[in-house]
């Protein structure tokens, strides 16, 4: 029980020095990759550089002790830096410190509303992001997020919150673009695209085993910042207006306090809950993915606690919302991370750099981070989904392309939302109008199959209807419908069979509408019977009084249904010769 | 097509005199009936009683043209008068012209969207309204209404918007009462509930036919406003302080412009929206169960569109919100009426009477009013639901009281809204855990059933599931864990069988979560097949690379499918004495 809440328990118990090394070796390799996306991330955030150093700390520890994934590393991530961005320049500007407050208090309030989702093991809220959904908004998000970037790489000032402003700011001050940035921006840039895609096969090339030229390529932001640093020192381009880092205060995180401000919190309760929920999706799908590899598992509701309580620590040691991230959770899977174990070792190796880096980043261009960004979020653009859902599905490529357009024109907050809502609607208008099928005997068989595409047997007075569907409130409407109309076109009915072999439940609304077509039926002189009902629905029904009241019975099998209403066609029985005539006596 | 959207072109076509006498006979006995009703609406509303009467006159015409209920009786309603008050309340003290311009606003903004919905065909989202969402609001909406109510029985000021605050506000005046207005309120109130259960006996019992009896009992609220007119003007009730309805404009409706203020616009929409689908909701019901009594349909999208329409004409000719009432419909109904047309008739009534009867209902005691709407609104209050709710779903029974609770403590906006939530998350809960069935051969069959529910041969390195329930994007994350789960508890497993029979859709994120399976089951060496998959989604399939890349087959059947598969254990197969020995050569 105990060690259902605190996972570490389980795991340490089993702890041996060649795990230890296994775990101190991937947290080394997670360390140098995770020191500049950090910066990166918090320069997005629209936060001191430093920040992004605290998130990296505190945040992985508290990660170690309540979460299940083994490989998971938390963290500050793109998207997440976005949304924390839009929410938090929605309240204050950036660089003020109301502005670091409203950050602070969305990675506490982030933090919490994870835990309680957790404890009230409300995981499938998650469910509600449909994949469509969900890719559409990091496609939207990749494209927002290099967007905003550009400006670094210029050396200009521009904003906007969504793609249009962005554009037009960004064409406004293109005038003023420095050489000097843009002659770091640009190979940087260029190199990180190529360490990307061609630096693995080219030290293997030059004799590297593939797994150290893989990890090695890793190293290639880190490669970028040095030589950007370098450049900076040879040439004086600080003189020379390109933006640097600065000075980043050394030592370890500070104790912050979330602001307990009611307006403010108010304002920031909706960006924290979109904040978690995509957080939680981006993080579970990486820790199921990693987890399957190796046969292990996670545990949702557990991780929406782990993720709370590192956005919890994030908060009181001033940092920012953090969740699981993608690539450096590969990173450290490749690298042989077994246990949580590595994402604390990484928080000292983060700790360190806090504490004796940071003189040395200050003349590294803010290109050079902008450049990272740029390259780490072109990979989230998937320019191949739309087509492929398009093929597949109508609907989802409808939830999918409004999800890109409204992130697009109206900001992540509204794209998450419509996406939602958009993905909503069309599943509640297909559950509202589910399938169907009027059936008839196969001859010479006991099933019963759809007439419009079997030759069956029917007669006219008898109408078999076989549900494909539970009955829940969603489609009771479309019930009475269905059943009234068909009734309605046919005159001659006496007899109604619902036939529910795939009725898994019965909601009350269902059971209404029920009783609603056995009343109508009865007061138009039709019987109303069930077949097949299945056991626990059949149990549930008879807590009510509605198999009293039925218009009629219910059978087991549909056959012996259909056998024996339709005897009952209201006209008195044929003559003897009738059956001798057709040889049936 | 036309007659789509006009069905007055399908049913005047065959108008003819025996339908006119039916219908003007069931218009006088509604116009009766309309009179007082419409005159207490108002009231429950916060209007001048006139404007009750406006309200029932020109949407009565437009409902004739564009609905499609032949019965339905349409004008202002308790509910959404009870919804008008709070909506228009918000906005402006009641008695002022800003009051009355929100609740012709009201009227308008619920026209346009219900129009609007109408011409999407979207009136599928009254079904996110459940029918334990509506009993409970409905039954939380009569306490209130009837609490509203007290004060003018009472002859004392009193407000509140919400229970606590209206008893409250009651307890703190109730020294004040005048016991005049109590001694008209409380006998009409006893009159009209005797009116209500005994008059129909008590009529037959003089010697009335049945019919008639009933008939006349339902003219009882016109028999208590002239019995306590006469009382007022013989002991001159109103200089005693007894409240009156006093001078009523005479005349036919004015025209009326809503507002344009779009400040105005953006506070009301919300209430405007749930108006709608409240009163779209109430009046469906009615009319569906109505048309179904005589083998008729009614189209919901097209009555969208009609109380749409009505709503218009109620905003432009100075009345608010309507929508088709229960009692009076079936009032229409037990009177013969046929077609519309009877609606209609109706409304040249209540012209007739705004024209020359207002001057004779100076004298009308508002504790008359007051005591018709307890006496109507006590028979929507349904005490027995929420036992029988409780004992069928508890799931349904939580949304059911959470409603009640909310609407009365919270008011009817928040009311509706949380009751939707609460449904929505309880179906989405159920919806994202759906039902799955570990199978394995009836021995000597080829039927697969639940191993926990009967004797089945299963062998150990295969796993046949079958999923009872379309996979989309609620459940696609559930998919991913319990086929993992299932496959991670069980080492010694080479193949899985998804057993789809009863897979009756795969969106796009169930075809993710199934590519994911097929991804993590191949890295761990397990195969993946698909059975008994059906038609339309096999075609769908093969739209996609997933068959292609999928680690196992595609079975017709879920027995060709183990048979084939369990013939692979991994090891080699026994010496042919094996077979022998065990008589299968």
């Amino acid at each position: 029980m105990l060690a259902r809440y605190f996972p570490i328990l389980e795991w340490g118990r089993t702890y041996n020095r060649s795990v230890l090394t296994s775990d101190l070796m991937a947290a080394v390799i997670v360390t140098i990759m995770l020191i500049p996306q950090s910066l990166a991330y918090a320069l997005l955030a629209g936060l001191p550089p430093v920040v992004g150093l605290y998130a990296s700390i505190m945040p992985l520890v508290l990660y170690a002790i309540f979460g299940t994934s083994r490989t998971l590393a938390v963290g500050p991530v793109a998207v997440v830096s976005l949304m924390t961005a839009s929410a938090a320049g929605a309240v204050a500007a950036q660089g003020t410190a109301e502005y670091l407050e409203a950050a602070i208090t969305l990675a506490m309030l982030s933090g919490v509303m994870l835990a309680i989702l957790g404890l009230l093991r409300a995981g499938f809220l998650a469910n509600l992001l449909s994949h469509p959904v969900i890719s559409g908004f990091i496609t939207a998000s990749g494209i927002l997020i290099a967007t905003s970037q550009l400006k670094h790489i210029l050396g200009i000032r521009a904003g906007g919150d969504n793609w249009p402003d962005m554009l037009g700011s960004l064409a406004a001050a293109i005038g003023e673009t420095n050489v000097w940035t843009l002659a770091i921006g640009i190979p940087a840039t260029l190199f990180l695209f190529w360490v990307r895609k061609g630096a693995k096969p080219a030290l293997q090339k030059m004799g590297l085993p593939p797994r150290a030229a893989d990890m090695t390529a890793k190293a290639g932001p880190v490669v970028a910042v040095v030589l950007t640093i370098i450049a900076v020192i040879a040439f004086d381009l600080g003189e020379k207006g390109v933006n640097l880092v600065g000075a980043i205060p050394q030592g370890l995180p500070p104790f912050a306090m979330p602001s307990t401000d009611l307006s403010l919190i108010e304002q920031l309760w909706v960006p924290a809950l979109l904040i978690s929920i995509i957080g939680f999706v981006e993080s579970v799908s990486v820790a199921q993915t990693l987890a399957a590899k190796r046969r292990q598992r996670i545990a949702p509701d557990q991780e929406l606690i782990g993720l709370g309580a590192s956005n919890i620590a994030s908060a009181f040691s001033g940092g920012y919302p953090v969740t699981g991230g993608f690539a450096r959770s590969v990173v450290n899977f490749d690298a042989g991370a077994e246990t949580p174990a590595a994402g604390a070792f990484t928080a000292v190796g983060i700790a360190l750099a806090s504490l004796f880096l940071t003189p040395l980043l200050f003349s590294l261009p803010i290109a050079t981070l902008a450049a990272t960004i740029i390259v780490a979020v072109l990979s989230l653009v998937d320019l191949r989904t739309p087509g492929q859902l398009w093929r597949y599905s109508k609907a989802d490529f409808a939830a999918h392309i409004a999800t890109i357009g409204i992130t697009l024109v109206a900001g992540v907050e509204l794209g998450v939302i419509a996406g939602v809502g958009v993905g909503l609607l069309l599943y509640l208008w297909r559950a509202s109008r589910p399938h169907a099928a009027i059936v008839g005997r196969v001859p010479e068989t006991e099933h019963f199959r759809n007439v419009e595409r079997h030759k069956v047997f029917t007669v006219p007075h008898v109408l078999s209807i076989r549900i494909d569907e539970a009955l829940t409130y969603l489609n009771a409407r479309w019930l009475e419908e269905y059943v009234l109309e068909r009734v309605a076109e046919r005159p001659e009915l006496r007899h109604v069979i619902l036939m529910c072999s795939a009725v898994n439940e019965i909601d009350a609304s269902g059971l209404e509408s029920l009783e609603a077509i056995n009343h109508r039926l009865g007061d138009s002189g039709v019987g109303l019977h069930l077949s097949e009902v299945k056991g626990p629905v059949m149990d549930r029904l008879k807590r009510t009084h509605f198999l009293e009241e039925l218009n009629g019975k219910v059978f087991l099998s549909q056959d012996r249904a259909f056998a024996e209403v339709s005897k009952d066609d209201g006209t008195p029985p044929p003559p003897v010769d009738h059956y001798l005539a057709r040889g049936m006596i």
